[in-house]
């Protein structure tokens, strides 16, 4: 690969990088193309030149992936606990990863909260809904979403302080049990291996 | 009480649920005086007459507490579902409720962030954990508060589809039994009443 290809990713990859942090900060509608171009230490032309839009901009700069192969316990009863620990370590190691930007957009644009809902549905609640078996498979693994959501937005990014507090063993103790009921098929089987 | 007395009351009233909605719209920081007064179509000397800023007005305009003696079941093992069938009743009865006002402006302001987490804390962290037995008391309670809040706002707010599309009462017979397990005391014996 070529010296200014190879540099043209690099600067692609420092203007989402970017603009990650500023919709994180700022909320969609706050954020613009002038602020983004600052914090990535470029020229606004760049990044329209690489981007387009602010729309186009946002929908890569929150691209995520939940990569379920990386999350299978080898203990199928494990599961719960294993999903549960992966998010929460998310957003203590990365505080504005591209989750908490969209959420934070997704609460004042519909642009951003439909989005949302198309990324969160695809990228967690399909895969994890595919490993389930037995009936409500689809709202079974929506409420995983809904619950590890839960747990992990109070915890570490509104931080309400007894969750905040906590030993980080003390809330998988109590909380991946609540994510594992929902995996697991009525009468107790844990799913199958994934 | 007098005529005047009432007049007042009912003003202060109206401009309280003009902030609500406001704040609830465009978050704490976007929201303006000059927007509240207009929507409570009043001038904006009343506004800061009642209330003489906008971060006093947004504290009483966010004040909500829950009234634990309204949702007591009267059988033990059904308190689960009380509390999250009324959370979600909220939510679907009163899309501008505070709670939605103070999320929205939590996630771009540490003071109403703050705000947000002596509001959860004082008025149902700190209720329920009162009727709680056993041990983690503070962390139960407050992992009760984020898994309800996880499935109202993924639910209710956001509206992810297969949540917003499955029946209350699928939703309730899956995820009620996870707030159960948080109140009952380990070893299965239900909290006592309240």
């Amino acid at each position: 690969m070529s010296q200014t290809v190879r540099k043209g990713e690099r600067t692609r990859s420092r203007i989402l990088e970017a603009a990650r942090v500023v919709f994180a900060r700022h909320g969609y509608e706050r954020a613009t193309i002038r602020a983004i171009a600052a914090e990535a230490d470029c020229d606004k032309s760049s990044v329209i030149q690489y981007f387009g839009t602010k729309q186009q901009l946002f929908r890569e700069a929150v691209d995520w992936q939940v990569d379920l192969g990386e999350l299978a316990a080898e203990d199928p009863r494990r599961q719960g606990e294993s999903y549960l620990r992966s998010m929460l370590a998310d957003f203590t190691d990365h505080p504005d990863v591209p989750m908490i930007a969209l959420l934070r957009a997704a609460m004042t644009s519909e642009d951003a909260a439909q989005l949302l809902r198309e990324k969160v549905t695809a990228g967690s609640i399909d895969p994890v809904a595919a490993t389930l078996e037995g009936p409500d498979v689809r709202l079974r693994a929506a409420l995983i979403g809904a619950v590890m959501f839960g747990v992990t937005v109070q915890r570490e990014l509104l931080r309400l302080p007894d969750l905040a507090a906590a030993d980080l063993e003390d809330v998988l103790r109590l909380a991946a049990p609540l994510v594992q009921q929902l995996l697991d098929t009525p009468h107790g089987a844990p799913t199958g291996d994934l």
